[in-house]
C-alpha cells in the first residue's frame, strides 16, 4: 500500500512510519518541524537523543534497505498538501501532523489560536487535496479520547444510539473536551463527517489515549532511528514524566486527588492500530471512530506503579491541579473495534513499567528538573514558559495533571 | 446597559444596534465591512439601497439624538478586539461578526478555510478578551439552528439529557451541520461552552432560525437608515428570493422536492430575542443555548405563500438541489426558552408576505436577475461565482434550496 504519514517526524509519526516501511508498505513522509521548534521556544530536548528526519531516512535506507519519500513542508499551505498528495498518490494517509499538547494550547492566546488554526486548517486542506486528487483514499487521522472529557454515563466509539421522546437515531458521541488542544480534534472530527458524508471520502478517526514507551523494533535497530521521549511540563506524558521524577530523586507530582482516569496505550499499538485501520479501511462515505486504547488508570495507580517497580526510594506528593478537570469522576469508555479487528494489547506490566525506568536510567544526565513542572494554569489567560536555566519551581506553584497526552 | 455589537454594519447587527440605541442603552459598534466586500467579489448590491457605516451612525445621531460610538476594525486582529472591549468596557457583547452565508462557505477551499478561520479565530480573541478585561461582560453570540442538521428524534436547545446503560447525563446536543459555515458556528459553541466552564464566563448562544424582512420602526426612519436585503444566490436568503423572482416575473425555484424544513423568524423577533437575552443573562459560568425562531415552514409551503399573495402571476419551478441535504425528513424543534422570557411573535402572516413583495415591487429596477440562480455546488470542491453582467443561468444548471440562511 502507499501510505503518506504526515507528522512523520514526531513521537508517534516516526516509529509509525518505520513500522509501515518494515511491513512492506511504501511509504512517503511529511513534516514542518514545527515540534522541534516548540523545543526551542521552551528550551527544553528530549530525554532520547533524535536525528534530524533527513539523517533518519538516510540511516532507515542502510539498515533496511528501504526508501522513504521525504517532504519537508507546511500542511497549512494548501499548496504544498495539493501538490504532496498529488505527487504520491497515496492509497491512506496517516495524519498525525497536529499540535497536540494540552498545557501548550492553554500558555495564552497567541498559542490557543495557533492550535486551532494549525489543527483545523491543515485538515481541511488535507480534505480538500484528498477530494481533489482522489476521493477513494483513506484519511487515518489521529483525534484523542479526550475529546469526550469524562462524561457520568459511558463512553461509545464516536456516536451513540438515543432515544428521545419516543424516537430514535444514532448521533455524534457529545463532547465535551478540556482545553484548546481537545477542542481542535473535536473541530477536525466534525469537519471530516462533513466531508465523508457530504463528498463520499473514507475516514477513520482514532481517538487515542495517553501513549507510554519509546522503543519499538525498528527504532531499535539504530540510535539514529530513535524516537523522541517528552517529559516536560508542557509535552512530557504523564508516566513517562513519574519515571524521570523517580530515577532523579524527585517526588512523583500527582496533581489533586490524583482520581483522574485516562485510557493509556502502548506505542507498540499505536503501531498495530494504525496497521489495523489501514487493512480495514473505511467504506466510501463512512466517518468510523475507533477508541484507542487498551487499559483506563488513574493518575494515582500510574504513580505508584513506577514507585512500587522503581528500585530505589520514590514518594508521591500532591500539589493542586493546574487543570479545570474532575478529580474523581465516573470513566468508562467503550474500545472494542480494534479488538475485534484483531488488536493484541501490550498491557501495562512490571516489566514494561521497568523498561521505561530503563530508558530513564540511561539518558538521566540528561535531564533538567526545572523542566519538569509545568507554569501552565488553565485558569489564567497567560502562563509564562519554562525556560531551561532561568527558573526554579513555578512562581505560580501549581502543577500538572496527566502533563500532556499524545493525542 | 452599555452594548458593544459586533458585526453592526450588517443586515441585522444594524438593525440591532438602533433598536438597542433606541431603547436608551450605550452602544458601540464594531465592523470590517467584510460583508460589503462580499458584494464587490460576486458583484451584487444589496436589494435596498444602504448607506455607509460613518453615515447611518450621523444619520441616527440627527433623527435620535443618540450616539453610537463607532470602530472600524477586524476581529481577527488580537489587539484591535482586546484595544475596543477595553476601551468600551461593555456589559455585554452582541456577536454578529462572522461569515453567515452556507454557499459563500462552499464556493471552494479558499472560501471554506476563509470563513472557519473568520468566525473560528475572532470568537477565541473575543473571549480572551472578555477574560482580559472583565469576566463578567455577557456575550450574547449569534449561532444558527443550522448547526443541528435534521436528526431523526425532537431538536432540544443546545442540551439534551440522556440515559445510557443505565446512567444519565446532560450533554450538549449532537450536531450534523450542512456546510464549512455551519460547522464554523458548531466549532464557536465548543469554544465558548468551554470558556464558561473553566474561566466562568456568562455566554448566551443564539441558535437562529433563518430570518425575513427589511424594515424595522428605526430604519424606517430615514433611508439612510435601510438595512440590507438581500437576494443573491449566495447571501440571499429563501423567503426574500421567492419574492424577489415573484415580482420580476421569474418562475420561483425550489430546489428538490421543497420538503426541507427550517425554523424562520421575522427580523423585528430577532431584535426582541437579542434584548431579552441581555435582560435577562445566563448567570456566570453558564453558557445557556436558545432557539431563536417562531414558526417551521417547508420550503414548498413558504414558495405557495408567495404566489398566494402575490397580486400577478407567479409559478413554481422545481430544479435539483445543490445541496447535500435530506429533501424528506422529521424535524421538531423545541423554542420556549425565549418565549419564557416574554417573547411575543411577528408571525408569517399573509400581510407580512405582503409586506415583503412590497419592498421588492418597491426595488424591483435594482434586481440583477443573473444574480439569483446560485452556481455553488456541495459536491464540487470549486465552483464559479456569479457576478453580474457575465453570465446566464448557472453552467452546473443547479440552484439553491434555501440560499443562505442568516446565521
Amino acid at each position: 500500500m502507499r501510505i503518506l504519514v504526515l507528522g512523520a517526524d514526531g513521537y508517534l509519526g516516526w516509529p509509525t512510519s518505520l513500522y509501515l516501511s518494515a511491513r512492506g508498505h511504501e511509504v512517503g513522509v511529511v513534516d514542518n518541524f514545527a515540534r522541534r521548534q516548540y523545543d526551542f521556544e521552551m528550551g527544553v530536548d528530549s530525554l532520547v537523543p533524535i536525528s534530524q528526519l533527513q539523517r533518519r531516512v538516510q540511516v532507515w535506507k542502510e539498515v533496511s534497505g528501504k526508501e522513504l519519500a521525504c517532504w519537508p513542508g507546511d500542511l497549512v499551505d494548501p499548496d504544498f498538501t495539493h501538490r504532496v498528495v498529488q505527487e504520491f498518490r497515496p492509497e491512506a494517509i496517516v495524519h498525525f501532523a497536529e499540535q497536540r499538547s494540552a498545557p501548550y494550547s492553554m500558555i495564552d492566546q497567541k498559542h490557543a489560536v495557533y492550535t486551532q488554526y494549525n489543527n483545523v486548517i491543515n485538515t481541511i486542506n488535507i480534505l480538500y487535496a484528498i477530494m481533489d486528487v482522489d476521493p477513494s483514499i483513506h484519511l487515518v487521522k489521529l483525534g484523542t479520547m479526550g475529546e469526550y472529557g469524562t462524561p457520568n454515563i459511558d463512553i461509545e466509539e464516536g456516536f451513540i444510539e438515543i432515544t428521545h421522546k419516543g424516537r430514535t437515531d444514532v448521533m455524534p458521541f457529545p463532547k465535551s473536551p478540556h482545553s484548546f488542544y481537545h477542542l481542535s480534534k473535536v473541530h477536525d472530527s466534525h469537519n471530516i463527517q462533513f466531508a465523508c458524508r457530504v463528498w463520499g471520502l473514507r475516514s477513520t478517526d482514532l481517538n487515542q489515549g495517553v501513549v507510554y514507551g519509546q522503543e519499538t523494533p525498528e527504532t531499535s535497530l539504530h540510535p539514529d532511528l530513535a524516537t523522541r521521549f517528552d517529559y516536560d511540563g508542557v509535552f512530557g506524558t504523564v508516566l513517562n514524566r513519574f519515571c524521570v521524577q523517580a530515577v532523579t530523586g524527585h517526588p512523583l507530582t500527582v496533581y489533586g486527588s490524583g482520581g483522574q482516569t485516562r485510557g493509556m496505550l502502548n506505542i507498540l499499538d499505536t503501531l498495530a492500530c494504525v496497521e489495523l485501520a489501514l487493512e480495514h479501511p473505511a467504506d466510501p462515505g463512512e466517518f468510523r471512530v475507533f477508541n484507542q486504547f487498551t487499559e483506563s488508570f488513574s493518575i494515582q495507580q500510574m504513580a505508584e506503579m513506577v514507585v512500587d517497580q522503581y528500585s530505589g526510594d520514590a514518594t508521591i506528593e500532591h500539589p493542586p491541579t493546574p487543570r479545570v478537570e474532575k478529580e474523581e469522576h465516573y470513566y468508562r469508555a467503550a474500545h472494542t473495534k480494534l479488538l475485534d479487528l484483531g488488536l493484541v494489547p501490550h498491557l501495562l506490566t512490571s516489566s514494561v513499567v521497568r523498561s521505561l525506568i530503563a530508558v530513564c536510567e540511561k539518558y538521566k544526565d540528561r535531564v533538567d528538573p526545572s523542566a519538569i513542572l509545568p507554569t501552565v494554569n488553565w485558569r489564567e489567560t497567560s502562563s509564562s514558559l519554562i525556560t531551561a536555566g532561568s527558573h526554579g519551581p513555578s512562581a505560580t506553584g501549581v502543577g500538572d495533571t496527566e502533563s500532556a497526552e499524545v493525542n
